[in-house]
């Protein structure tokens, strides 16, 4: 199983699935809130179709996970949406928080509809995430749809203090690596490693492999975002489309700034006085290359790398579908976009 | 079974199964984002207390349900402090939406630690109110846990809604009964409803009581939420708290209001030139006598007490739990404050 034929196979399918979700009879009488979500999903208003609809590649997880647990992604279908679902309400929550106006190219709902709806919408997509939970009784186990209750709650609750840290340090000089480590792990390691324990569980994986699928999706997601924001400072802007510097610019606390300021030199001392121009950020993307940030940035996106692969591994998952799983993690990990 | 007793008997019971909840294991580590939770519910900082805790209603209605239905309160301990939670989680995001400065005579979340972080807590606390349902689990079948968490499920799609509604026609000039009712279905009688649907099955009510104990919770609530309408523009300030005039005055669109701008007068033109003055108030109240909209919203009141207490009755909940479940909807029905 080639992962493009799988992703091809399966991604209008949990389009479907999103769909019958969202058009939920108590969403429907309220058509402007459906509007705003199907504005925000993708489906509707300008700018709609496949580029903002995003990637989709947490519910492509979920159905790797499943298939190579079990053999079948199907039932796994509603959970699938149901990540999706929910990373969407957090998108739409983030927007209003981080005040971003643009979001795959398109306006956010807030700027859009306002801060009201767009908090309002935000709690209507959390809901439907947990209603895609709830439909899973169609195809498994009311045993398994309890556990994959259990699981997106504890996601929400760590995404929540993920969130919590982002957000409190905003306005703070003194952050810490263990600060950015405890965030990122909600922010981001917590939602992919659901993605792999939700397949697993509809799977029948085993405790052993639900293990190392948990630890997979960890260090996946910390892999990830390490890279994420490495590509913020040092990737090449027509490829993160976003200008180059633009993490710098916006003063975001990312792995390789959060570095520089533990050991404080010229980085910090720049950075510190704060208002950095775009013209100013290619000095200080340099002085953080001096300043071994972006050593340190590289080793640490390769050591989860390497963890993630391990973990991998330790699923035992060898069959075609364990080898497209392989493939996605690979093409996330060497990712130039 | 006294009301009375009933609840002194119940209250500590609650208050404790909800900070379980909170205290959990991934909440912990957010000492900042416990903090922001227990200040809102009434557990800490300036004010603390049982006037910041509010009167816990909603989880004492599960209860009385649960009890009466099956003889026992302690099963739905879960799902009481759950609908608690729930619903605080959505006084917080309402509180940013309608830009609320104070709640129970304290600083809103908003006002006191920001719009971003406020959102994110209400996130947090949408995630325990699930966390509560799961909790169920321990106390009820499996194919109960599964019936309450869809309870919630629809509850939160319909508050989604209902919210949806009210703020969007905030600016509004033409609103109709029609809106109204939808908006108070959502915002009000759904999570009442909600309550008596999850004490029911928690207690093996049968489907024709579920269905009876459904119609009573959204007449309770329809009820209870028109009288707060007439309070807000007729009531003693002495009695609900706050100036007599104030609903005028922040131009709510309450059930009175409504009725008069359906067949527009006096009321109608001052109302819609906008910017009413304090002094002010009185004159509008007495025009809304004058045309009617007092009778009508004291006679749609009536009509779903009646509703209320008829339906109590079809629930068949001949024990002393159903006597103090009655009790409570009289004294929710004529209140004064």
């Amino acid at each position: 199983m080639q992962l493009r034929d799988f992703n091809q196979q399966v991604q209008p399918a949990i389009d479907e699935t999103m769909q019958q979700i969202v058009a939920h009879p108590l969403v429907n009488p309220y058509t402007g809130l459906a509007a705003i979500l199907r504005y925000h999903l993708g489906w509707e208003g300008p700018g709609n179709g496949q580029d903002a609809q995003g990637k989709r590649i947490r519910p492509l997880l979920v159905l790797l996970s499943a298939a190579a647990c079990g053999g079948n992604w199907q039932p796994a279908l509603p959970a699938a949406a149901a990540v999706e679902l929910l990373h969407n309400f957090s998108l739409i929550h983030d927007d209003i928080e981080d005040h971003s106006p643009l979001r795959r190219g398109r306006e956010t709902v807030w700027k859009r509809w306002g801060v009201p709806l767009a908090i309002n919408a935000g709690d209507a997509l959390y809901a439907l995430a947990f209603e895609g939970i709830h439909q899973l009784n169609q195809t498994v186990s009311p045993q398994v749809t309890n556990q994959a209750y259990k699981i997106i709650i504890d996601t929400c609750i760590k995404l929540t203090g993920g969130q919590h840290l982002d957000i409190s340090y905003e306005n703070e000089r003194e952050i810490s690596l263990d600060w950015y480590w405890k965030m990122i792990e909600g922010k981001t390691a917590a939602l992919l490693s659901a993605c792999l324990l939700l397949g697993g569980a509809v799977g029948s994986a085993s405790p052993v492999q639900m293990e190392a699928l948990q630890r997979f999706g960890r260090s996946l997601g910390l892999s990830f975002q390490i890279q994420d924001d490495w590509l913020g400072i040092w990737g090449d802007s027509a490829h993160t489309g976003k200008s180059t510097d633009s993490d710098i610019v916006s003063g975001k606390k990312t792995l390789p700034v959060v570095y520089a300021l533990q050991n404080p030199k010229r980085f910090a001392q720049r950075w510190l006085s704060g208002g950095i121009t775009p013209s100013e950020a290619p000095q200080l993307a340099q002085w953080l290359i001096e300043e071994g940030a972006q050593t340190y940035t590289e080793q640490q996106a390769s050591r989860y790398t390497g963890e993630a692969l391990s973990a991998l591994d330790q699923a035992k998952l060898d069959n075609p579908y364990g080898a497209a799983l392989r493939e996605l993690a690979h093409l996330l990990l060497k990712r130039n976009s």
